[in-house]
């Protein structure tokens, strides 16, 4: 129950999905500021109790998480149920997840690409996946009434639905999103190392551009440390590309070479466009 | 007449900070748009027409334009007049505007931090400058009444004004603006070199993080080729702290050192905190 799962049941609510959710959370804080929020019909401390009756259960935790929290829960799964998922990673968590689910058990993962810095049930809003992309990375063989289950709750929730193969869209969330925030936190983490005075005029005098970074290097520090470990062949290749590249800016910066840096920096305008548009 | 002058043109506008305003610019078409905003009282062709009366000068150029132009005005300056500029380098500005400039005329170099990825007189606005920050960096041995004549301005506009030694300013900006804008420049740029089917799904899929990115790297090629041109000495300081850095990280990934990146993305999060607090 952070950001992802607490936004999905305010956005669910009171549309008929469901006829009773539950949540749950391996922590009693959380659990309290959910009862709170009152954004679900039934808190359950018992992640078993929770999820036997479910026809549909949504895992919204750190990836490295999953293994342990799938283990506890293999057996109390009702046959035929769905389990989806919201993570960030998709070809190391299928693998992980065939191997320890039931056959009659059918898993269609997901991933809704919406998000902000902040993370917690406190932090979701209904509204955070209007009009955003969900992509979803089901077994090719899997029964599609299953995987519609999914399809149709995030269409439900304000999102459109795209089906892709999990180590294509690993490597595509690489570039948009993990080797952006691995240079967010790397040069935030410059900064923070700085010495005293330094840092006090960086943070002093921030504006747009190193505040930007910023904000992205504040996302949950456990979520991204996991998202690393599990991404890391897609993370690895990409970012020897991107180091490639800004070795030739270095290089021209160095050498004053105006034309390189105008047609470079021109060229990236128009991505911003085709993205707005 | 770009983002800036045009936005304190419409920010000084009623606030009795001059008689008269005149605005001047290579470009016949931003006159022309200048001319139908109204934001200034006359809209001059000839440069050295627009400078001849007055007291104080606005130069809102490139950078590496300022040689140039000043070598156009410098005969037409009034005497005692002050000439300020909008600038984010100024160490290399400084040795140069020295050099150019009569004795009876006084440069106070300008810096407000403000700003958006648009540029042109149309990009403008009232409220750009709102409790932002400005920095001068004048020399020591000035008279501070011109100093304060442009003190007076940028606080009329609505920042705050601190007093900076301008190598100390270049090093700092180097950190809080211009590394950031290299980074996103060369991702971006990374990803315009994409192979056309991969390039279109991560513009479809781009979300917080390369979004983010797309927005500094939008920014007026020529203005942002010319500060890497005239900042290159703490550029290119900087630019291998951080790549040190995002060395570190890359190892901790390829070592799935869950400790290092822990600590490092909790570390990250606190001077976020610093900024929006």
């Amino acid at each position: 129950m952070g950001l992802i799962n607490s936004s999905l049941a305010r956005t669910l609510t009171n549309k008929n999905f469901f006829n009773t959710s539950i949540a749950t959370s391996r922590s009693r804080k959380t659990l309290k500021i959910v009862q709170k929020l009152k954004i679900v019909d039934i808190v359950e401390q018992d992640i078993n109790e929770a999820v036997k009756d479910a026809d549909l259960v949504v895992i919204g935790i750190p990836v490295k998480a999953y293994e342990e929290v799938l283990k506890k829960i293999v057996n109390s799964l009702k046959p035929g149920s769905v389990i989806t998922d919201v993570g960030s990673v998709k070809l190391n968590i299928i693998k992980m997840t065939d191997r320890l689910i039931p056959k009659n058990v059918f898993f269609v993962p997901g991933h809704p690409i919406a998000g902000t810095e902040n993370s917690g049930p406190e932090s979701g809003f209904d509204g955070l996946f209007d009009k955003g992309w969900c992509i979803l990375t089901p077994n090719p063989k899997l029964n599609m009434h299953k995987v519609n289950l999914v399809k149709e709750m995030w269409e439900l929730a304000g999102m459109r639905v795209d089906i892709m193969d999990p180590a294509h869209h690993d490597m595509v969330l690489a570039i948009t999103s993990h080797i952006p925030h691995i240079i967010a936190y790397s040069i935030v983490g410059t900064v923070a190392n700085l010495e005293s005075a330094l840092k006090k005029e960086v943070i002093k005098y921030a504006a747009s551009g190193f505040k930007d970074f910023t904000r992205i290097a504040a996302s949950d520090p456990t979520m991204w440390r996991d998202i690393m470990l599990l991404n890391k062949a897609s993370i690895i290749k990409m970012l020897s590309i991107f180091k490639k590249d800004l070795a030739s800016l270095e290089k021209a910066i160095k050498k004053e070479d105006a034309d390189f840096m105008y047609k470079l920096f021109s060229k990236t305008r128009k991505i911003r466009k085709d993205i707005i548009k």
